[in-house]
């Protein structure tokens, strides 16, 4: 019907859902999810929180849906780093700056993967078991990149809780808003905690961030 | 009187108040500081929560108060840096090595420090302004070390960042009674993260975990 211009009904449901669970991510990202109301996803979306209602039963099961969101966005963009990726160090690379990519633009910035206090009973252990999965798949990949030679010996817990830690405090300073694209915040991170790993060290970074940046401006306010 | 061997009494009320701040970050780092009580942080000491209320007049003081402890344990450390380190890659890598060592000792792991959100008001922007100071240190020693040849060209503020969150990221993942010494984890971390800012990153790391590590134990859980 329509040659396929509009989505049928099933697909209609999903394209809510996800549109849910983004405004929701976002909404959960600048007040807390302990601050947050389902009142505020719903104005966010233009519609009631009754009509909200018929996608998710509360709260939590929104929390519970951006979090299971993210760790899908992660695996994808982890597989798609091992597919391009040549060495342990390039795969990691790819994967982490696909994801961060993509989790800014999908979810906004991942500010609410820092709360897991929000995480309740079998939900919070459900996700701790994809994050543990995810973290593993990046301990595999600096010891195959210590194997080919493009890692230097390091911890490869350290190295991991190092590459997590960079990405996901990007929620506590980067702004929408701001002077700088995700795409060049993406580029500029990750090139950056990554060259600490490398058995090679480039002698200078590429990304634009880092090629336009003046020593001397340090104390201007951002 | 007692040849000093007992503080009078303006000092021991200030051990009280030390020991109340530590024992509330630790209660709120576990906890959550939205989940945490002060009957939690009285239990913790061994003291009635009436006991509490003479020293503190509710939880938000005591949430603004771990936060200055560990802005006063941070800007200490980074001062002590200044002084002992050559370089600015020096400087920075012992200002944050005994910065995450004494906050470790002192309030148990900085988990509180990622919960801006529970300050409010006045105290939130005092905090934010001390942060931002402490920030804008950091970033002269950056662009400090790109004069003195120590340091890369790098984005000032793309480098804290990254230090930042790879510090602050310790409170998610270390636990006080793991196999892990509060001192080989700042080293090991520190080394690590710092290592990509280095103009001349050497070949190898030499802090323990990372002399001991034995690539292939990666799939083992923590």
């Amino acid at each position: 019907m329509w040659g396929n211009a509009v989505p049928n009904r099933a697909a209609q449901q999903e394209l809510k859902r996800q549109a849910i669970i983004r405004a929701a991510a976002r909404v959960f990202s600048r007040r807390g999810s302990h601050g947050a109301k389902l009142d505020d996803v719903a104005e966010r979306l233009g519609v009631s929180t009754a009509a909200l209602y018929r996608y998710v039963s509360n709260k939590n099961d929104l929390i519970l849906a951006c979090h299971e969101e993210a760790m899908e966005i992660a695996d994808k963009a982890l597989t798609a780093g091992e597919e391009a990726g040549d060495t342990g160090l390039e795969k990691i690379y790819l994967g982490l700056r696909n994801y961060l990519l993509e989790m800014m633009a999908v979810l906004g910035v991942p500010a609410l993967i820092m709360e897991e206090n929000a995480l309740v009973g079998d939900a919070a252990e459900r996700i701790y078991g994809l994050r543990d999965d995810y973290e593993r798949r990046l301990r595999a990949l600096v010891v195959e990149g210590q194997r080919d030679g493009s890692i230097i010996a390091v911890e490869p817990k350290i190295a991991v809780f190092m590459l997590l830690g960079t990405m996901h405090w990007v929620a506590k300073w980067y702004r929408e808003d701001g002077a700088w694209s995700a795409d060049d915040v993406s580029d500029a991170i990750i090139e950056l905690v990554t060259r600490s790993l490398a058995a090679k060290p480039p002698k200078t970074l590429e990304s634009k961030l880092h090629v336009n940046a003046e020593p001397g401006t340090a104390g201007k306010s951002r």
